[in-house]
């Protein structure tokens, strides 16, 4: 089988591997598609050497197939379509209150430990979801993704006759936009580079551009002055960071799904005098991952629009080469079947 | 009867002047007690001379005992004893969306209208909350900020098995410590004040002084790791904002009471990483001065060593000239009915 390895320097190796058979507690996979998501970009870019154990198979969003099962695995059999979510809490304390998905000693399989850029692949039977029959394994790789956007939507707590604001039109906003919008709420996209708005409004979604048109007044004007109830933090920047605690309205609730890796300045005084909410919110949760499958599975909503590459696996060096040529593009999969 | 009007420059002047009668939707009050609240004193300081029209009597923390009702009045009689909740939300509009207390239009009596430094005091009925006979008139001067802490322990949803940390022991802080102990939580107050800290101790708080023990340890030493559940920000300083993202731990709760003029810098990957949550609170509702008229009627606390001194009324400019000798004093009132 055909294995990949990021090996540091901005550099992955193909090679040939034999396949291994399924620890009593595993299943082997045979991965169909994976994807490329920023954390991967983040590891080809070496800003993670101190953490992978290089050299390593990385990736974590997939779809694929039961190919072999380990003795003790009951729920499946060969053949099944699945997607593994890739948290590995074994190491979950009593201090982690339940909250397993973020527990202390969480690992991310992908990251900490082999992922799915391979043919094949090993994991615990406990991070599989099983798939309907008819899913599209295409459509199926971006689960991951998905779920986080469902887990973000769903700690909001957002309702029909809500707005939401979505800060960010990247891959993660685009899907939270499009989850908060199957709620029946009201969405709005903030966006300021031109390939992504219009990739929003290919998706069916309401762009704005702060930098032509001024957000606040805009949403004021589309609420009747309530402004959001909801927003989405998906941007990471300041500006949006200064936005968010003005376009909420009373009692809004902001969701920090962007990774902020400084400390950054806040509005506090909104917070107070507008009793605004912060929900910090990180990937997601069992029940995201199966809601996530049943809009993937059902696709109401184009989600094929979001795939904007397929590459063979062995043109992985050429594809994360694009996509630091191209950062506009949106979902890049490959292909492991071949 | 006497009255006093803060006439800027740090000054304050004791005047004679009529009482006036109610309008019809009003009631007089007898005003009996009236504390000093830290908003008075920046009044005082001329930090708020823009916003207050002067000559203004100032005040908002009192009570009372009704000494006649307009026409329109129907559930009170002379002599009820009562308290004011400052709001006036007479402007209230839609996009408020029913949170009154906080609503856009918002004036707060005794700061953007006249308040009770002063012997008798007309208010609209709308403000009045009756309490019970018994109720000791000294210690019902402090349910308006006791409604602070009220609203915010209510709001951060403290629970009997649960921690929490409150960060700034001055008199609000202390308040919310005492509410949250009523819970039946744990309750630590982080303090470095060392008057402040001995305070506390006299209310029979825990108290953690950061400057001599490494607050983070100890509260995971007193929680089998877990940290705190719900911390309480009311000390207002980027020291304890950056200790508050810290000492929460997994799915924390912290509420911001404290009143940040500028923007402030936040660990914003701690609310993404232990998935905390802010929580804005800002002065109270209804139900919340219903239950701190509860609490200060009870006494099962020993409000009364909060009161660190009584003066009368007359002594005004040398209450607030003390009150900035001895910033380290709790709640000093003014006795209105000599
Ligand atoms: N919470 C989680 O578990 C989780 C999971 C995955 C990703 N993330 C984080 O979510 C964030 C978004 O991920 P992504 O892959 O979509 O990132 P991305 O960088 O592709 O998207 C960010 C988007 O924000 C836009 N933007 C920049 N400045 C803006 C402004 N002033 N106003 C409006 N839009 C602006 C950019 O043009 C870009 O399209 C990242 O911070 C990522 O680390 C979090
Ligand atoms: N949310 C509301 O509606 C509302 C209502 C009233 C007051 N407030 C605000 O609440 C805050 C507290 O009010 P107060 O009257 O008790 O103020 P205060 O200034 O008397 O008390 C603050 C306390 O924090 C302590 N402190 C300072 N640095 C500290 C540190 N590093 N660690 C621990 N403690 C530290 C100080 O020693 C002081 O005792 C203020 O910001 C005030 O504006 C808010
Ligand atoms: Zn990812
Ligand atoms: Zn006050």
């Amino acid at each position: 089988m055909k294995s990949t390895q990021y090996i540091g320097n901005k550099t992955f190796s193909v090679i040939d591997k034999a396949k291994v058979d399924p620890l009593s507690d595993e299943v082997r996979i045979k991965v169909a598609y994976t994807g490329v998501c920023g954390t991967d970009v983040h590891i080809y870019h070496g800003m993670m050497d101190k953490r992978v154990q290089m050299p390593v198979t990385i990736g974590h969003e997939m779809s694929g197939t039961i190919d072999a099962i380990g003795a003790d695995v009951t729920n499946y059999k060969v053949g099944d379509k699945v997607v593994v979510r890739p948290l590995d809490d074994r190491g979950v304390l009593p201090s982690d209150k339940g909250f397993n998905h973020i527990c202390e000693n969480l690992k991310f399989i992908g990251i900490d430990s082999p992922g799915s850029m391979q043919q094949f692949w090993n994991v615990p039977a406990f991070t599989l979801h099983q798939l309907p029959k008819n899913t599209d394994l295409k459509l199926a790789a971006l689960i991951e993704p998905l779920a986080v956007a469902v887990h973000d939507v769903r700690l909001s707590e957002l309702k029909k006759h809500e707005t939401a604001v979505v800060l960010g039109g990247g891959p993660i906003g685009l899907l939270v936009a499009l989850v908060a919008q199957q709620t029946g709420a009201q969405v709005f996209v903030s966006e300021i580079n031109p390939k992504r708005i219009a990739k929003a409004k290919e998706l069916g979604l309401n762009v704005i551009d702060p930098t032509k048109v001024d957000l606040i007044e805009e949403v004021k004007n589309r609420t009747e002055n309530r402004r959001a109830d909801v927003v989405f933090e998906v941007a990471g920047v300041q500006a949006t960071l200064d936005i968010m605690t003005e376009v909420a309205g009373i009692r809004g609730r902001i969701v920090m799904v962007a990774i902020h890796g400084q400390k950054k300045e806040v509005d506090l005084f909104k917070f107070f005098w507008k009793e605004l909410r912060l929900i910090g919110a990180r990937v997601y949760e069992k029940e995201d991952y199966e809601r996530a499958i049943t809009l993937v599975t059902e696709n109401k909503v184009g989600f094929e629009n979001m795939i904007t590459d397929i590459q063979p696996l062995t043109n992985i060096q050429s594809v994360f080469e694009q996509i630091d040529l191209n950062p506009d593009g949106m979902k890049v999969l490959m292909d492991c079947q071949q």
